[in-house]
């Protein structure tokens, strides 16, 4: 192990060329037009396994973006085998005027990288790349090891899941190891034991046929983005409970022993508030905020838009308004019931005199890995070396689809850790990597794979 | 009378092929864009008056797009003089893919023709030019004639205010000729004696710094997006009625006379309901259709944006949300009241987390012109030989500017009319205007003029 680490420390330099070469690669999963730069990334990826002297390496076409698939079998049957996940996609990179550097231009400021996909997750791929590649450099791999890199988390995995259906033996292991999750603050090593769901909607309102003039017609033409504007009004009460019927019934209460891993969590409002920059939090009464976004489920609107929306005036009373809305889930909530849920509340609430049409775009169930996974334990202990401290236990508000489907298909849990820290930026402008982290995450990897052995 | 008659029935390719080219130039007053696009309209006025031999032809600058002027003063003193105006500025087309020609290649299809600025209002000027040069060609014009047309109509004629009030011994006259106004339906010629005003916003909600991860802050932050979603849903009650304090304060009661002249109007439920493209008419409840349109006040959502509004999906917690409202009103209101009462609302209602902008854009007041009025006569007397029956009176819900700016400034009335049809589409795609309609108005210019001598 100590060759390995020593070789991390020669190659820091080359290692992050290397995360500066993926970075470039514009691989927007949800963007029709760069399905070319989807498949670069896939085959950059694989070029990397291949040099990693790992078997079976193949780009695996999905009904949507391919999957890239590698294995080294060689610490035989009695040693575990670990698969290891991560995805080459990224976010789409607008609002493009935001960012100080292009986001797909790497850029070195201070102790960051910054670059679209730095920290959600090609960093943190590279990461596991990288450890792997000083262990096999300077000596054999003590368990075995499978890679699945994806290409379509950020547009919720839906391929993904008749991949691993179709590819049960392939993909067979003991559990997985999931680097898709961040840190709580620097110095702060984490373990992510519980993820929230989502399910992502589109909600079209139609109105008159077309635009119309707001003179000619305002007063008697029932307005759709008032409309919609009323319907998510009534979506939560006002001091931001969810309103849609039924939509806590599934949801689990938390155990006094739950509420006090939460109580102890060193979160505090002021750094939430920092972070996010705002001047207060907000949100359902009767929860602290680490509980609201770890263990409450939530509504959002993501997106709106209807009629004009340029620079100066037009006076239209708009044909359709649209809003993307999406909700954050917890065990044991399920897509179809918020679907249900949202479907009902909409025949309720919505006006006879205009059409809405409610469109599933995609989501994920939510999950829990127990503490006890000998994984977890592995990866506290090599947590607790690199930081000289105990990993918290963290439960997340963000989803990961792949977590839910490989508890549901290989029935096995993920080891959701990461480098990436809170202030990260990820989905936003200017997304960057703290480097002294990512370097302590690759050290990290090499002490994870030593201790599960 | 007769040869000028005459003359516009032999000159009718001649010209529409001058409206045709006047309608191939883009003149989008609020795109910045086109600044040069707007000289060149102006330009082609010019040249027009210079043709019609008017004195004094000049395109005048303002702070804003030029204003042309030209007058003929030949008919002396004892003769009225009318003030004809006009805009040559059109509202943007968007959205373009909804066109089924483009929007500055004029195409006649079947009776109509099509194009940005056909009906509103350039097919309008040229109404009044070719009649016009049909009297001059033909003889001597009877009155003295003042041009005055603007390039900011569809941008609320700010600057014209000021361009009036600076020049008013230049368009001193008896009364203004205003043909920016439409007609009941084809077969019912029309003079409006009332127009509403408008008050134009943009209110802005800003939320957190940047667009955020909503996995890792949805439930600690409150949402801009749905916050203006609850601004907006508040500004009506469950019937349509305008909820901001102290709207209809000012807001002048119809009398019973007026109630019937409202009541004897040719327009019905269908009708609305057919130009519109809706199953069912919506708004102030104890108010007619016409009503609600012609006198009573409203307020509308012209536009919303927010967060991500692309193809599929993304999981963002938005950091602004905005929406275009505007309010159209009636005697006694204001603009400057409706700001008021807007502001005051939005103190009362808006949470105290978030910070709201309120930006007017611009407005007009409100106008009534009296039937007794010797240019709604002529122009009655004109129609009525046309069409062989009487105009109707009615009272509009859209806004002219300058209508109140003529009457704050020269105390002059405007006599309110025009040759398009209600379901020209103006403001949306596929703007038309209906040839033999405009024809007829042609003639019922000339008509206008002899019956004012």
């Amino acid at each position: 192990m100590n060759l390995a680490l020593a070789y991390v420390d020669q190659n820091r330099d080359k290692f992050l060329a290397d995360l500066r070469e993926i970075l470039t690669i514009p691989s927007i999963s949800t963007d029709p037009e760069r399905k070319a730069d989807m498949q670069r990334a896939a085959e950059w990826i694989s070029l990397q396994l291949r040099g990693l002297g790992m078997a079976k390496v193949q780009v695996m076409p999905t009904a949507g973006h391919p999957v890239v698939f590698g294995e080294w079998l060689g610490a035989g049957t009695s040693a575990p085998t670990v698969l290891i996940y991560g995805h080459y996609d990224v976010q789409p990179p607008d609002p493009l005027e935001l960012w100080s550097s292009p986001p797909f231009e790497p850029e070195v400021r201070g102790d960051y990288l910054y670059a679209r996909g730095a920290a959600d997750m090609k960093g943190q791929v590279l990461a596991c790349l990288k450890a792997v590649e000083a262990i096999v450099r300077t000596g054999a791999l003590p368990v075995n090891i499978k890679w699945l890199i994806e290409g379509e988390e950020e547009i919720g995995s839906e391929n993904l899941d008749l991949f691993i259906q179709e590819h049960k033996d392939l993909l067979a292991c003991d559990f997985c190891l999931n680097a898709d999750a961040g840190m709580l603050a620097a110095g702060e090593p984490s373990i992510t034991t519980g993820l929230r769901g989502l399910a992502y909607y589109e909600l079209r309102v139609h109105g008159p046929a077309k635009d119309l003039h707001s003179g000619m017609y305002g007063g008697i033409v029932h307005n759709p983005a008032q409309v919609l504007s009323e319907l998510i009004a009534g979506m939560h009460d006002a001091k931001g409970k969810v309103m849609l019927p039924g939509f806590y019934d599934k949801v689990r209460r938390l155990s006094p022993g739950e509420r006090r891993d939460f109580a102890r969590l060193p979160v505090r409002d002021r750094m939430y508030r920092e972070q996010a920059g705002v001047s207060a939090l907000w949100g359902e009464p009767g929860f602290t905020p680490a509980e609201r976004v770890g263990a409450r489920p939530t509504l959002e609107v993501n997106g709106l838009l209807s009629g004009f929306t340029g620079v100066g005036s037009k006076t239209v009373l708009p044909a359709w308004a649209m809003a993307k809305i999406s909700c954050r889930l917890v065990p044991d909530q399920t897509e179809a019931g918020t679907t249900r849920q949202l479907r009902a509340y909409l025949k309720q609430r919505a006006p006879r005199d205009i059409r809405w049409e409610l469109v599933y775009l995609h989501g994920a169930g939510a999950a829990l890995t127990s503490t006890g996974n000998p994984g977890v334990q592995a990866m506290r202990l090599a947590m607790k070396e690199v930081w000289g401290k105990e990993p918290h236990f963290l439960r997340e508000g963000g989803s990961i689809g792949v977590v839910v489907q490989l508890q549901r298909h290989l029935k096995v849990d993920s080891i959701l850790c990461g480098f990436a820290l809170p202030d990260s930026d990820m989905h936003s402008p200017n997304e960057k990597q703290h480097l002294p982290t990512w370097f302590r995450g690759i050290e990290t990897m090499v002490r994870f794979v030593h201790h599960l052995a």
